[in-house]
């Protein structure tokens, strides 16, 4: 059997036909267009998926289920009850999908699926439990506990960028104060290097943005930081450690075989992750005992379309 | 079949015989008297099993496996790998009990087997998922998912008190920085209170203790702040607010359906409860989703005995 794989962005509906090994067979794209509201976005990825099915020289009864990513949360009977970047709340995704394809409809949070992804095909691939986390805008959280998705007891758990790292500090866009994605997301780095800048103008991450502060990238500061610029360097040890501590929490509460880091800042690569498993075997409670691997995920954007499609596995 | 718990502490070794169902039918204890060394504290817990199983009516043959709760790590070879403040390391106590009971032996640590309790036969019974906190010298954690325990991948995860929640805050003894149980355990409570009024020598707390601080427990900022002193409220209000971030720490990671909350300070039942959820409420991630009810632990002292015995079930 073969399964369909749709990732719902912002900008681009991505719909992919994945075998039973989390590999993509064929996969398109169309713009999402969010303005026309939720209804015919979700006949288009249906009807995408029906073209993925065709292109790749396969018929419906290959397909043994479909998965959604959403940039938000759904429940058990195939409702998303909100996507907040969408604006969409309480919509009746697996519904609308079914109304074209007659086929089990699965949905689940973009993070957790793309953590999915790499447990069955990417860097977590074989290890019972790991946590995929997503720098990004903010940060996402991924759980996978004995090969299984793990988003707790109500459907509201792996919002690990809303653990709180920093209780007296930054007013969190939830709500809550001094939140982790305050402090690890792109976002959070951007600012960091933003403020600095303010305060240390003659810094590289100036040059390279040709005085616009509102160029600043994640990839800015750490391009400025790989070049020895102080000011970046600054700004970059200190997001490596908040990134840190947070990341040994997971491990003093979880405790995972495998940590794998996705999104902007994650393209950093080895840059990142060298002066991060230092801070981590600094701070970890257990120090003179195993603990998890901390990685680079591997499927990139593609995480997106494996890990709904295995939604239905 | 009937099991064994033993609850190791610094101070007692209490044994109890177990039914099926987490009841205890009989139960005994004596002094550790730990400078004596690992070996012969084994052995009295060994002989104090035989001894429980004899005074409560039953054989051997009745028994299907022993339990030990203790205040550290084990592996799962039946080692116990250090117990800081028994100064414990690298025991073999699994070895040293079979030598005088040939039957199963499990280990683990304290706050997990607690856990377990309250999971089987206490306030989460009948839960799937659910945490348990111990308020005491520090933070325990005891994490129970799909009816079972969660140690994690390496055994050293649900060390819940070590989750930094002030980055940039007080040192732990772990060497991380500002880990949960520096502001949420009772010697922390202690702490603050006796910070607070060493400023404000006019609190009640002071007429409490007779101008001693060194004589401040917990229950003398709960009781002086249940009294309406305003030192005490405050301090205990801003206590509130640090437990309340870790456990909305915890339902945004875990989502259980149960936080159980055992060790000193939970003995303060209502008062602490009812402000805790307020706080819980206004954090929380989904605040319009159901999440995790918040619980006073209802085994008491007898959960170490209980969920150690029911490790071999």
């Amino acid at each position: 059997m073969v399964y369909i794989g749709v990732d719902l962005g912002g900008t681009n509906i991505a719909v992919g036909l994945v075998d039973e090994e989390g590999k993509i067979l064929h996969k398109d794209s169309v713009p999402t267009l969010l303005e026309r509201g939720p209804e015919p976005v979700i006949k288009d990825m249906a009807h995408l998926s029906l073209k993925v099915i065709k292109d790749a020289g396969y018929t419906l009864d290959d397909v043994k289920a479909i998965g959604v990513g959403v940039p938000g949360l759904a429940d058990k009977t195939g409702v998303v009850i909100f996507c907040t970047n969408l604006r969409w709340h309480m919509v009746p995704l697996r519904e609308i999908m079914q109304s074209i394809i007659d086929k089990p409809v699965f949905i689940d949070n973009d993070a957790t699926v793309a953590g999915l992804a790499e447990s069955v095909a990417g860097v977590s691939k074989g290890v019972a439990n790991s946590v995929f986390l997503t720098l990004g805008t903010g940060v996402g959280g991924g759980i996978v506990i004995d090969h299984k998705i793990y988003s707790g007891s109500h459907g509201v758990g792996s919002e690990l960028g809303h653990m709180t790292v920093q209780c007296e500090g930054r007013r969190c866009t939830c709500g809550s104060i001094g939140c982790w994605e305050q402090y690890s997301s792109a976002t959070a780095l951007i600012r960091q290097g933003r403020e600095a800048v303010e305060k240390n103008p003659d810094s590289l991450i100036v040059k390279m943005v040709n005085g616009d502060l509102d160029k600043i990238e994640a990839r800015t500061v750490i391009d400025a930081a790989r070049q020895g610029d102080k000011v970046a360097c600054e700004v970059y040890d200190k997001y490596i450690y908040y990134l840190a501590i947070g990341i040994v929490a997971i491990i003093n509460a979880f405790d995972p075989e495998v940590i794998a880091l996705g999104g902007g800042v994650s393209k950093a690569g080895d840059f990142l992750l060298e002066p991060l498993r230092k801070k981590v075997a600094e701070y970890v409670f257990y120090k003179d005992l195993p603990y998890a691997r901390i990685e680079i995920a591997t499927l990139g954007n593609d995480a997106g379309i494996i890990g709904a499609a295995m939604l239905g596995k």
